[in-house]
Formats: C-alpha cells, sequence, structure tokens
C-alpha cells in the first residue's frame, strides 16, 4: 500500500532528523507568540459551521492562489455559497504544488480531521462532507477552544490595540477549562503612527482618549494615555509588544519639534514626507522606550507594502490579498534607532522579523551589534513569516540566524495567523529545524556525540526559550 | 567505456526526475515566445560560413568569458580571422567550468552536431573542420530554419522596433515550409521612453513619423502613431510586447504635463531628471494601456544596467558585453504602475521578469496583487533570463515562483538570445525542472500518486501554458 | 570508537571531493594576501602567555557570540581574568553550534594544540591547561611565527596606514628565518577619505605631513604625499592596496572643485552631505589612480556600516563588535568609478568584494564590464570574508562567481583576520570548494574525465592565481 502524504516521516530525510523531531520536537507545547486570532471567538468558543467557513474565511493566503488559478472573485470573497466557495478552493490545490499551501492544506487535513485524502475536484464533496459530519458530531473538538487544545497549544498572544477593551482576554481569563491555552493580548500601536490620513489618526486618537476618559491635546497627553492603556494591558497579563512597519525610523528629532507636529496633525494639517519620517521616528523611539519601562518584550515585523491594489482594497478593505514586500534599504534607520535607545538604557528584549528575504542578513548582523550579554539572546533575528512562511523561507531565516548569531538561543516559530487550523504550521517548521539539524549530524558538521545537545537545543528552539524570554 | 558529458540522463537525478523528463518535458516542441533572432536571416535562411560565425558573432556571453580568460579584444570582436576566433573561445571553455557556457557549450556540439568531444586546445581544430565540413555538406540542416526545425521549436517571437517594417515577417510567413516554426514580430517600443538624448529621441520619432506618413507634434501624434503601428503589428501576427526597463516608473503624471513635457523633448530640449521619471510613467502607462487595447501580453524585463563601459561603447556599440544588473529599489513604482493601469481596466496579462536576484521576492509578491481572475496565472513572475540563465538563477525563479504563487501556471522558459544555436537552453531549463520536481516527489514532498499530475504540470510548463496564455 | 569531529575528510561529502582536497587541495601553502596580523607581533615573535591571550584579545567574533549569550562585558573584553574570560568562552562555544565560531574553534584546537575534545564547560579546565602546558613547553611553535609556519603560511599582507613607518616589515624582512613567511605590507588609504570629522582628519593630513617632512596645503601637496609613501611602501615589498568603503563613489567632480573642497576641509570647516560624496569620488579616483601607476593590485571591501552601538564604541573604540552591514544601492556609483578609470586607461587589476550578500550578483556581473583582455582574471569577484566567512557564505561566493564569470581565475581565499589561530579557515575554504567541485563531478556537471584538470583549477585557486595575480 502506498504510503499516505502525511506520515510519521514526513520531511525528515535522515535517521537522525527522525531521531531528533519524535525524540525532542514532537511532543512539545507550543507557545504562539504572536497571531491574529480573534480574542472574542476564543472566549466565546466559536464553532464552524462548516470547513469552509473555518478554512476561507479570511484567509489571504487562499484567496490570492485562487485568483492565480483564475477563480472569480464572486467565489473567493464574494457571495458564493461555502460550497461552491470550497469547491473552488479544492480545484485550485493540486495546482498549488510546492507552494506552502500545498502541505498546510494536507497537514491540516490530516492533523484535525484525519483525512489522508488528498483535496482534489474529485474529492472536494466527500472532504467537505466528512469534515462538517465531525463539526456537527464532534463540537467540542472543532471549537475554537476545542482545535487549540487538540495541538497542544499552551498559550496564545493575539494582536490588540491599545484603544482595545481587552473584555474577552478577561472574560476567557474568567471561564478557561483545564487544557484551554492561556490568552493573552500583545500591545500594537501601529495606529498611533499612521499619520498619512490625519482625519483617521484623529479619530483614532479621540476614540483612545475616550477610551482613558482625558483629553489628548498635547503629546504628554498621548503618551500618558498609552501608559495607562499599557498598564491596563499589562494587568490583563500582556508581556510582548508587535509592531508592524513598513521600515525603520531613525531620523533625530526633539521633544519641541514632536510637539509641534503633534499640535499640527490634532489640528486636521498633514505633514510633509520629511516631517512624517521625523515624527514617526519620535512616536517609534517613545513606543519603544514605554516597552522597556513595562520591561516587555517588543517585536518589529518590518518589510510589507500594503494594499497594493486599490480595486481591492475598494471592495474588500485591508488583509485582502492586496499586499507584498518593500524593498528599501532598511539597515542605517534600523541602527539609529536601536542605538538611540541602548544609548538611553531604555533597548528591552527585542525581535527584529523581516518579511524581504535581501533584508535578512543585515538586519541579523544588525541585531548583533545591540546584544548586552544582559540576557540571552536579548537580540532576536526573528521567525519566517508571512510571504517567508514556507520550507525554503524558514529555512533561509534558520541559515542565516546560525551564520549570522546563535540558533541556539532563538525563540522560535509563530504562525503570525487568522486561523484556528494553522496550528500545524509548528509541525511543519520543527520538521524542518530537525531535519536540517539532523543533516549536520548525518554530514559530520555536528559531532554525533553532541546528539544529545542538539536535542535540548531542539527543545529550547521550540518552546524553552520562548517560555523563559517572555516570561510565560 | 566512459559516459558522454551530455548523456541521456544529463542533470537527472532521481529516477523520478527521469521519469518525467522522458515521459513529459522531453517531446514536447518548444515555443519560444522571447528571442532576439534576426527575422531577416530567418526570412532568408541564413547559412553560416562556418561554426565560428554561427557561434561567436554577437555573443556576448561569450566575450565576456573570454576578455576575463586574459583574451586580447581583436580575437574577441576585433578582425582576427574566425578560426583564430574560435582557437581562442576553444581555449577558453575549460576556464568556464561552473559556468553555464560550460553546459551550453557542450549541449550545443552534441544537439547540432552530434558531437560528445568536449571543446578545448586540443580538440579545437578537429571540432572546428568537423563541425564545418557538416555544416557544407548539409546546408538543409544547418541553415537558419533547419535549426529551428531541428529543435522541435513551432513558433518564436523576435523582437522589433514600433518603426520596423516586418517586411521579414511577411516574406517569411509566404515561404514558410512545412516544418518551419511560424515567426511573429514581438512590439518593443523601448526607445519611445528613451529621452535622456533628446537629439536621438527626436530622430527616432521622426522616423515613426515617416514610417506611418504622419507629423507627430504631439504627445496625442505620438500615440495614434503607435497605435496605427500596433494595428500594422497585430496584423503581422504580434501578440505580444516586450519592454525592456531599467526600473518601473510609477510617478503621478498629468496629461497636459506630459504634453508639455513632450513639446519641450520635440523643441529639443533635455528634461531634468524628475521630468525624465514623470515623461517615462506616462510613456509607460501609455503603452502597456495600448497593449491592453490590444489584448496582447506584456513583458517587463527589469533591471539591467546598460553600456558601463565607455571604451567598450564607443569601440563596439551596445550589446558588446558592457551590461551588468542595476540595485535600486523597485516595489514601490512597480505598484504604482500596476496599479493604475488595473484602477482603469487596462491591465492585460502581464509577465514581469527581473534581473536582480534581490529582487525576486518583491516582484513575485507584486505580481500576486493583480491576480483578478479572469485568466489562469494573468500575472506571471516571468522566468530567468539573461545573467540569471544557469542552473542556480533557473531553480532561484522556479523556487521563488512556487513559494509565492503557482508554479503550475507558469508560461515557461524562453532563450532571450540572438543565437540559432541557443535552444537547447530549453532542453536545460527542462532538465531542471524536472529534476527538482523528481526530487520532490523521491522526498515525500509531493505525493508519489501525484505523479501524473506532476507530468502534466511539467507539459504545461514546457509547452501548453505559453500557448494557451498567449493565444498561439 | 566514534570517529573524531575534525577528521580527514571533515566537510568531504563525495570520493571526488576528498580525491580533489588531498590530491590537490591539501597541501598547497598559504598565501594570505588580505589580513590584519600586527606586523610588529610578527617582527617580535610575539609569544601569547595563554591561550585566552591569544584566541580572545581583539576577536570581535567571539565577543559577539559571548555577548549573545548572555555574557557580561566584564568577562568579554572587561578587567576578568583570562581564565574566567576563557571559561565563559567555553561556555559559549556549545551554543554557537551552526554558525561558523563552532567550527573554527574545533579546527584551530585540532590543527595547532592536537585536542580533538570539544571544548565546553565540563572540558574548558583541561583545554586551557593543556593549551597552556603546550605554550610553555614547546614556545617555538607557539610563537607568531611558529604558528604561522606550522600552518604553510608562505606570505602576508599586513593592513598599513599610509603614515606607518613600516619599521616592523623592515626588521622583519632582515631577521626573517628559514621557513618563515615573507611579510609585506598594504597600502590602506581609508583615513584620507575619512572626512566626516574635520578635525581628526586634518590631524591625521598633519601627521601625514609630519612623515614625508612636508607641507600639506593643497591637495596636489596630499598627492604628492601618497605618492612618496607608495613608494616607499613600494619599496618594503608592498604590492596590493585595500580600500574599506561602506560604498562605492562616483560621483562626477572637478580638479577645481576637489582643490577648494580640500582647502576647506584644511581649514576645519565640515563637508555638506553632498560635498563629501563628491569629494570622496574625488579621492578615491586619485587613490586608484595611483594605485595604477604603481602596478599594484588593488581591493575594494565594501559594504560595512560601521560603529552602530554608541555605547560599545565609547567603551571600548571600534572593531569591538559594533559593525555591522549597510543595505545601499551600490551598482551605479560602482559602475561610474570604474569606467572613469578604464576611460584614462587607469584601471590596474581589481577585486572588489561585497560584504552585503544581496550585492553580490550586482558587483559580480559589474567587474565583468571591466575585463579588458589584458590579464587573464583582472576583474575579480572576491572572497567570502568577515560576516560572509562561513560555508553558506563561501559557497554563495563560489556559485555567484562561476555563474557569473570564470571561477578558475579566482585569487582564493584569505582570512581577514587579527588572529594568529585563524589560518586553519583556508583549510575551511578549501575543503568546501573541494566538496562543491567533487559534487559536481559525482553528478555529472563536470565531466569524469577533467578531473586533472579540476585538480589543476583547485592547485590555481588555493595558491598559484594568486601568486600569478599579485606578483608574489
Amino acid at each position: 500500500m502506498a504510503q499516505e502524504f502525511i506520515h510519521d516521516d514526513f520531511l525528515l530525510g535522515s535517521d537522525a532528523a527522525r531521531a531528533l523531531y519524535h525524540g525532542y520536537a514532537e511532543s512539545m507545547p507550543i507557545l504562539d507568540y504572536h497571531n491574529h486570532l480573534s480574542a472574542r471567538e476564543v472566549a466565546e468558543d466559536f464553532r464552524a459551521e462548516n470547513i469552509a467557513q473555518l478554512w476561507l474565511g479570511g484567509d489571504h493566503y487562499k484567496w490570492r492562489a485562487m485568483r492565480a488559478a483564475g477563480v472569480e472573485e464572486r467565489y473567493v470573497t464574494g457571495d458564493a455559497s461555502d460550497w461552491e466557495k470550497f469547491e473552488r478552493w479544492a480545484a485550485t490545490v493540486p495546482q498549488t504544488m510546492r507552494n506552502p499551501l500545498y502541505h498546510w492544506t494536507a497537514l491540516e487535513l490530516k492533523r484535525y480531521f484525519g483525512i489522508d485524502t488528498l483535496l482534489k475536484p474529485e474529492t472536494a464533496r466527500e472532504i467537505y462532507e466528512q469534515c462538517n459530519a465531525m463539526l456537527r458530531s464532534d463540537p467540542e473538538s472543532f471549537s475554537a477552544r476545542g482545535l487549540l487544545r487538540r495541538m497542544g497549544v499552551e498559550a496564545i498572544c493575539t494582536t490588540d490595540d491599545p484603544a482595545d477593551s481587552l473584555e474577552y482576554h478577561r472574560t476567557y481569563a474568567e471561564t478557561r477549562g483545564e487544557g484551554d491555552p492561556q490568552m493573552w493580548p500583545a500591545w500594537r500601536p501601529d495606529r498611533v503612527m499612521a499619520v498619512e490620513d490625519p482625519e483617521r489618526w484623529n479619530t483614532y486618537i479621540n476614540r483612545l482618549s475616550e477610551t482613558t476618559g482625558r483629553g489628548i491635546d498635547r503629546l504628554a497627553d498621548l503618551l500618558d494615555a498609552l501608559r495607562r492603556r499599557q498598564r491596563f494591558f499589562a494587568e490583563t497579563g500582556c508581556r510582548v509588544s508587535d509592531h508592524g512597519l513598513d521600515t525603520f525610523y531613525g531620523e533625530d528629532f526633539t521633544e519641541a519639534g514632536l510637539e509641534s507636529l503633534f499640535v499640527s496633525l490634532r489640528r486636521g494639517r498633514g505633514l510633509t514626507e520629511t516631517e512624517t519620517a521625523v515624527f514617526k521616528s519620535g512616536m517609534l523611539y517613545h513606543l519603544a522606550a514605554m516597552n522597556a519601562e513595562q520591561g516587555w518584550a517588543q517585536q518589529f515585523h518590518v518589510g510589507p507594502l500594503r494594499n497594493n491594489r486599490t480595486r481591492l482594497m475598494r471592495c474588500y478593505g485591508a488583509d485582502a490579498g492586496g499586499d507584498s514586500l518593500d524593498d528599501q534599504p532598511v539597515a542605517r534607520a534600523m541602527g539609529r534607532f536601536l542605538d538611540r535607545l541602548d544609548r538611553e538604557g531604555l533597548l528591552t528584549r527585542t525581535i527584529v522579523y523581516n518579511l524581504n528575504p535581501k533584508d535578512g542578513e543585515a538586519m541579523a548582523a544588525m541585531v548583533g551589534n545591540f546584544q548586552d550579554g544582559s540576557v540571552p539572546g536579548k537580540m532576536q533575528y526573528g521567525a519566517a513569516w508571512w510571504f517567508s512562511d514556507h520550507l525554503n523561507g524558514m529555512r533561509r531565516q534558520l541559515d542565516i540566524l546560525s551564520d549570522y548569531g546563535l540558533l541556539s538561543r532563538f525563540v522560535g516559530m509563530l504562525t503570525d495567523s487568522r486561523s484556528f487550523l494553522s496550528f500545524p504550521r509548528h509541525e511543519y517548521f520543527r520538521r524542518l529545524l530537525c531535519d536540517l539539524l539532523g543533516r549536520d549530524l548525518e554530514q559530520g558538521r555536528i559531532p554525533r556525540s553532541e546528539t544529545e545537545a542538539v536535542g535540548r537545543m531542539v527543545r529550547g528552539i521550540c518552546y524553552d526559550n520562548a517560555k523563559r524570554y517572555f516570561g510565560f
């Protein structure tokens, strides 16, 4: 009988790799310290009506693939029925060979539904009905919490706006059952920096003002509001911030200059390009300084170029699959930004992620400048995410991290995902990691006598390092 | 007996790879939708006097290698005899190990001449005479058409200036024999954008004016002239345009602004750097809009930095081996350019190629934003060409395409070549493609049960996809 | 018994690789044409008191790793004892798995001390004492010269400022014993271009003035002083220059414009950003023109972004581990710079190295434009150094060089190191080179019949090419 696609040793190309994976990686719990799950759906233990809803709603990876396969928008994000959408997705899957979606799809069907059959037009109906039957017959296992529990997720950090009430995090904390993962907010103050559209920015600042019940007329008021919200986030378990940036901002600024730009903005005046760069440099500095005050770890996700297709943006809004990679130089601004914090003793534990692979070496080398011996692996060159979340991208990140720093101190993988079904990506990463290290052992690049140490390193990267680093 | 270098399974590293290549790829005809062959030589069924003429005339790849090997210019592009040039090339070949020229040379000797002997100083005379004897004794097989026929070339698209009379395409269409490939022009209006030298630009615009028999005094006249020439090209079978760009141009412009720059240029005034960027942005937009009106596919070859060595340019002109890669950021301008077309419903099927490998991921991700479901694989991340046309470059393109899009929809390889002997590069590509997919099958990254589907994908990439995409 | 980590066939993954390494590479002497050893220590035949001194003093690679591992600065560059520092380093080594330091450490212990035991906390004391005992008992073998002799180093080029007296090179030349390597200076006039800080620059120009005993009031005086120093360097055996650049400078300049900027600088006035670029463009041109006058080979190390961490710079000065990679576009300026020299017949043999891997293809293609047939391999795309000096980085450099030029003409590896113990990096490189070429032979990418030619190529890259190229 033919072997299943997703078998025990999937991606594990050597005995050493198999021993590492099964001996060390496989059973480690998951700490998904960066994702975009809905806290509300976790709190309310969301149950999908069918697999299409669970799989295709909000998944811009799949949407992009479907459009590329020639699927009309009606079946992608439009008003077609769930079954019709699923059918089109099934027709797309065989066309995704060599794309991570091909592996993710098979892994998710296998791990959540125990299905070995490949999804394709001929099997679409059968798989659709089988999955939906399972959703109905075993709702406990397929609810939001059930899905997380079954993958061994011990903790997740969602992504939350400073003005968010965090009510669902609070409710959840009270109702969390045995075996349910912990759920903490992560602090994502990106909108504070989004000054390109002063009207939207002011609306947002007003919302922040309402949330804190205090006026925000001067920069100091904004910083005060943010500090109040940070304390509130901290009380709700937050210990990590997350900053999405097209690029780093490291321009010189003065407090007086910032203040004057702030007041202009509050009056609804737009900033010039130069002023924008200065304002963002100042805000980014303050946001990072606050992270240090809180003792949080901070993450910088650098490199997306968003909303490139106006038609998509107009019809469906952001996150519809119209984003790609920016390619500006980034090293100098990154250096100036980190150095200012370091000079003032305000550089907290920091993870920097690049979206454009060309930036990997420059960023990995730059974070290395700011290792200061205070915390092992204080400065992290972070995991491959989004467009880089595939075997080549993850391997590249692991290689760069190895060549420019200490792989052994790596805090490991994250899903960066909006989907409850995406947790096998941790397995995917772990298999690749063990395959790489197994090959090193087999080829004598790491001595065999160190297999046990390699195993401990694997466990560190899968779990232990993140637990220690974030203080979970 | 030692196995020949170019044997049946050259580059095919697994049983699965061999099965894919011999079962699916090998026998597919060639659609070379992008090359620089001389239409005249095809029409006139050019016959070279000797292998040196056929091989070394106009081949800047070989010239660069010879100069790097310390060969004097006299033997490269100078007045040395054909034999002397061939002799120097033969002395260079062994020095090209690991360069694609090493493989190309052996492949071309094998496929066109049946020669297994390696070219080197000791074998130069013998190979020279053997090849030349074959050229003389079997002129039918070694004429321009004969060479194309023997490689299974079903169609070629040459590269043609809007002012070109296309007389040879027309003659050829009338005289084409059975088994001869189709030959269509491709529309390459690069000179319309070459405003850096206003005098040369005006000379060119005047030529265009003469071709159409109408004055070109205003921008509208130019666009009208181009439209007329496009219709003429279309009547001659053209269905694809080709745009060589150092980078994309996506500046804002108004029609009035463009008009004023156009009038300035026509008066012989040079443009500032900023004005040049604006003018090029406008022209590129109009050229792309016209491609959409025609329903053609359009290609953007992005990234060369041309004529870097003045001495070479002065002595031998362009395309003498003095070009290399530009490294400016490109993503933002590319996004703005494509978005404007998309917003206005004027974005036709589009292939974007990068010359600098650092741009691959950003470009592949950007084209993905504009997939709109109207045509499968509408937006293509195109093949590895010129400086990237080697195993590492082709593998990188295939990997990026796989990771960021749908390999299965890829329209495949092109020669981008001026040489009638370069068609084994399709074989070279196909072997690599099958080797990659074969390895995926052997390593369980694609299930074995899908071998047949993989084979269909291979056939698609070799032939079927391009046929459908270009409407050949 | 388990095989040692560093065994005869370390990194050699095929029979062909092993045959190449042991048959051709292993026994070749070393020409380390680019390093940062102290001429004084060579001349005085420096003897370290202990392994910590020899290994950890000045090694910013190790310092960065220790900081990343959470080691306090006191144990890195501070006032902790040698043993304490060694102990911390030993604790760091197991954490460097997959980093080149892991391999370098094992190679250095094996080659210099015959130690197979892996360095880790448990073995630290034993290895420390064993090494120190050897240093004491066999001082001849562990002195500066002894260490070089034992690795088969035939010649080294140090890195020297134009104002340097070269007294140690001269002393050494007189006292050099049989079997001791030759030692020549390399000309590194970087400080002439460091005009960002006019005061420091003037101090330096004054020092140059004192060295030559002539006033430097005008640009012509500076060029005259440099020419005098070049002649002095040439008399002391110098035949190569070395230019460390963040990026290339290719702005237009006039002699009058340069003169006026020079006079401004001498009066202590700072230059604007634009003026700085112009001044550097002019100086770089003059420095390169002088290299051509001398008939030296010139090296351009492009891409570091230095002293990013102010705190480190303030406490420990430069070269403390606070440097990383710049990521500006570089191709256009590089082209203009080289073209100007080429136009004027002033482009001497040139090696260009990139630190940021993203620049590799653009630089390798650009140097190819300036091959002129006068010298085989005149223009070199140079070895992987500093942040790129690891298996992936070296492989990438070899692949790019192969794909864009002639590997066979490569002048090979350099240590670029400050440490007397770093010469096994040549072995490391040679093993990788043979592994790559061996794989090509095994996979039929190079015909087996050419094994002997491949062997000659290996010898060329290890030794013969550099000997011829530099005229050693």
